[in-house]
């Protein structure tokens, strides 16, 4: 496990300690940057280590990571009350716990603009945490199956603890894309025209002084969870399969789309599992994440390309992807995710963004991260910034959930995360409202007609009109009934009538 | 008045003809684009009598501008029944009333966006009416005081109508910097990475086969209305250059700042006046408007380079920028408002946003656009554009108004335009709050502390304690209470409790 061979920089194999050892590092209040972006490629040893010595101590930290954290160490952290402030992004049970009781803070970020807030306004980052294959000749590292914000956090920390991960192979070596964004005002622009361009170098450039421990460790990453397809998702990439071939035919795109980015789950599962049967081809995706679906499609014959900011699939596909390098090599790349999602690229990309939403309104305004308005789920994570600079920005949920007591269509959504301006297209198990050029009102009857599920859709068109009749208005509501249904969802447990 | 030395193209002046006689050239439910942003550089006759000949007979279109046009050419397009649809931006006060009556349909739209429909999946644009200084021997058009969306109009019309405006010197050519987007899947990068980089032509390219018709005209732009500071609006300034002033001792931004965008309107003009007395120089816009102040600051020597979509002034600054064009020249630049407003650019260039609220609320959410959530004033405009993608996104407005019976910050905001995720610092008369790195219950109690009216923040604070007592969560909400400051100000007149 402890193979030096894979410290190519003399003079740094006196930096190698145990976990245990650099967990010392860490004092009370720091900042520190870890990488990990959606469970790949994140710290397996250090950040455990933390939260042991924390059960003991007064040993609080603000977290920032890439995104997301695998192997249950959120929740560790969590418990062993390490934790001060998490940001920007989070997936866990336990975490999500103490931050809806207030005793974690949690700052929920667009996840391209956290790298701006490091080498902007934030206080530098004290210590950082970075996963890596190998450490080459010059001192700069290779990353292992996530970019995230680690080139940020290299080029800041003051110092450094690298994790090497020996169960990644240093064939992985040429899979990423670094580039590092000038600061202000001598920002250039990023020459990347399309999904397979490459801008950057093979490795992290890091300043082999800041280098305080290396640590070795020998884990995969935490595995997708990959749900088989169900009823729903089905019906919903059905819709969107038809949606996308109807644009073919209008001739609005051509059989080739335009670049893909599908958030994670079932979903995205299930459409990219619909593009590989329907009549399209040469296809690319602009992404933050690659899940097993992609490499489907790569082998299909049908996705030309993939960039993203990670790798997060199962056990299998991972074994496949390190199995075949030297051919994913050519068909992926990972980027730094402040590129991956950078505003200017998805526009100028012309992304075709699909992403979940909790729920839905009428007006079409998204809220992704909380329930009822008040508890997080996740965080909005990149899905703000590919809604909004997108070609076409399509949000997808299911019509109704839990034996149909919750609609996922409401009259006014509990906390808006993607607004009116920022969707283009809806899509329920039901159907589709494709809501390009519209105006509120015309948005408000194809939504409900569309997407609701019957048993809502009466109420719904109830709750429209009588807005319009009452009060008028560009988007006609009746506030003081507009979050009526949430209130009868708490009180009831149902947001039907009883 | 009918200048034909500024039609340089062979064989057009054939086309000339009155407006009147232009007017015939539209049809019910045609889509027209028309040139005008801001009240700048609009049509000031066609359209007028595509009003008059909308009042006998049944003519309505779908008009799409750059955004507000001047010389109540709304107010009697909407008079006189011809607006089926309005978009992407109006200011109108009879318009408005007739949108908010459900009886014109408005779509609200991100300026930078505008042109993406045009280019992408509406209808293609029937009929264009351009305001041009003159045509050029090759029949491409100089456009006069905005851009707007006209380069998109030249480019994907059938036909178009040029109104060349007399008023406006020829001296104006030089002024502008036109640049076309590839369409999809085609685009490149856009190579601006300071507010003086120019990277287009002097002119709009426009086939002389599609120019339907040449009016002339001889009117200035509709002067804009310059309130004088009041006591609320320079506050608000005077804590905005505090703040700055402070950024620049911890080292965060440099005595030039960083390129600066302002929304219309007296705060705005406010703080540039503010700026002119400060300890910085060498400054640069790149912004949609530039305003009175905005000449001010650059015959002060402060501002060396302004990038905008319009020239919006007073009719003594309109003069003094017409007398001087060749000094102007070379310190000013107007683009079509896709890239005035780009995403990618404006992340790029760093972008300081100064942009004006209806109301926002304790955890930093922002409406723009909506009294009431149902009413609206004017649009979101380009707010979005800069606020998701600018370094600093800042929101101002008065903290209370209406002998202070209306606080402008309230439990929730009745309409979402940009969210927790995309606002930096909130400041009012009473003071300012800095929002970067904080989680929604830090934002909260900063931005009641700091920014509340004297009259409200007990009971905002009140607020907030309950909804962390009886609900928790990330984002505490009561919401069966979030509304109940609106539902007061409809019944009572006040949001007080009497």
């Amino acid at each position: 496990m402890k193979d030096l061979s894979r410290i190519r920089r003399a003079g740094l194999e006196q930096k190698v300690m145990t976990a245990d050892e650099a967990a010392l590092l860490f004092s009370h209040q720091m900042v520190v940057g870890a990488s990990g972006f959606t469970k790949a490629g994140d710290s397996k040893e250090v950040l455990k280590a933390l939260a042991r010595r924390a059960k003991n101590e007064t040993l609080q930290v603000t977290l920032i990571t890439g995104a997301s954290l695998g192997h249950d160490t959120d929740a560790r952290l969590a418990e062993a009350n390490a934790l001060y402030k998490r940001m920007p992004f989070q997936v866990d049970r336990v975490l999500r716990e103490k931050i809806n009781k207030g005793n974690i803070l949690f700052t929920d970020q667009h996840l391209s603009e956290t790298a701006e807030l490091i080498h902007g306004y934030l206080p530098y980052i004290d210590l950082a945490v970075i996963e890596a294959a190998y450490i080459e000749e010059d001192g700069s590292i290779v990353p292992t199956t996530s970019v995230g914000n680690s080139v940020s956090f290299a080029a800041t920390a003051k110092k450094v603890i690298i994790e090497i991960n020996t169960a990644v192979p240093c064939e992985i070596y040429g899979l990423h894309d670094i580039f590092l964004q000038e600061n202000y005002p001598h920002r250039n622009f990023i020459p990347i025209i399309s999904a397979e361009v490459r801008v950057g170098r093979k490795s992290i450039a890091l300043d082999p002084e800041k280098i305080a421990a290396i640590v070795f460790t020998h884990q995969t990453d935490s595995p997708a969870d990959i749900a088989p397809p169900d009823a729903k998702t089905t019906a919903i990439a059905a819709h969107l399969i038809n949606f996308f071939e109807n644009e073919v035919k209008t001739g609005r795109l051509t059989d080739r789309l335009l670049p893909l980015q599908a958030g994670i789950g079932k979903v995205a599962n299930a459409v990219l599992a619909g593009l590989e049967k329907g009549n399209f081809y040469d296809l690319s995706m602009y992404s933050e994440v690659l899940q097993d679906s992609t490499f489907d499609l790569i082998d299909s014959g049908k996705l030309r390309f993939a960039s993203a900011s990670s790798i997060t699939v199962s056990e299998s596909c991972y074994k496949r992807i390190f199995d075949n390098l030297d051919t994913y090599r050519e068909k992926i790349v990972l980027r730094p995710q402040n590129i991956s999602n950078a505003p200017g690229l998805i526009r100028r990309l012309g992304i075709i963004a699909i992403n979940t939403a909790i729920e839905f309104d009428i007006y079409g305004n998204v809220n992704s991260t909380h329930i009822a308005g008040t508890h997080i789920m996740n965080g909005i994570g990149g899905s703000g910034d590919f809604a909004r600079n997108a070609y076409l920005s399509i949000f997808v949920t299911q019509a109704a959930s839990k034996e149909d007591k919750i609609s996922h269509l409401l009259p006014m959504v509990s906390h808006v995360d993607h607004n009116e301006h920022d969707v283009d297209v809806l899509v329920t198990d039901f159907g589709l409202a494709d809501l390009r050029g519209l105006a509120p009102r015309e948005r408000a009857l194809l939504i409900i007609n569309n997407c609701a599920h019957p048993d809502y859709k009466q109420e719904l068109l109830s709750y429209f009109e009588r807005a319009c009749e009452l009060r008028q208005g560009q988007t006609p509501h009746i506030l003081e009934e507009a979050f009526s249904w949430h209130t009868r969802l708490r009180e009831t447990g149902t947001m039907k009538r009883i």
